[in-house]
């Protein structure tokens, strides 16, 4: 009976499950990874916005000189301040400040990625 | 002709294709997922060692204060150092000073995670 069964089996066709079983194999990507931290920075107002769009747009993590802006156009740092306060309501992401003694460096997350308090 | 394939296929089972069919619908998630970067003081070796440990493990990039490990044991903030090194040629990540001016902060990245100037 079983030679019957193994030789109907072939009829029908087993290699469809076969080609199943390879698509099994194969390794699904997933849809955004987080392999980069990006490190600048901000020499004007564009470079912030460019940077924080690039944190929304492709969910990378920002860590950003604010120095310079600091001390050349305290006016675009303030709105800088403001526009880093909207992303975090609006979006849940963070911004903490790293190193203030003239650097001012902060890290910008995207809210896929925690920032964790050890 | 087609009937009679039908029922062959229902005795033999065509469930097992079936079940296939479920496995595959089923979310394949990565080993590693990068979705947190830990912040943290190392105040003492231990800290460090358990930090370097985590990067290592856990793939997860570690933000470390090392200004108290600087001025309360300046020889295990040597040796912290030497560890650092011996970390970047070892396992190809890397560790950069963000903040000197007493806070000296790093942030130390696993291989799999880059850190890209701009």
């Amino acid at each position: 009976m079983k030679d019957v069964l193994d030789h109907i089996k072939k009829t029908i066709g087993l290699e469809e499950e076969d080609e199943v079983k390879e698509e099994q194999d194969t390794i699904i990507v997933p849809e955004h990874s987080f392999y980069e931290i990006i490190m600048m920075k901000a020499k004007n107002l564009d470079d912030f916005d460019y940077a924080l769009n690039q944190i929304i747009e492709e969910k990378t993590p920002i860590i950003m000189d604010m120095g310079y802006l600091e001390r050349d156009s305290p006016e675009d740092f303030k709105l800088a301040g403001e526009k880093l306060k909207a992303f975090r309501t609006k979006t849940g992401g963070e911004a903490i400040l790293l190193c203030k003694n003239g650097k001012n460096t902060i890290i910008i997350t995207p809210p896929e990625i925690k920032l964790i308090r050890k």
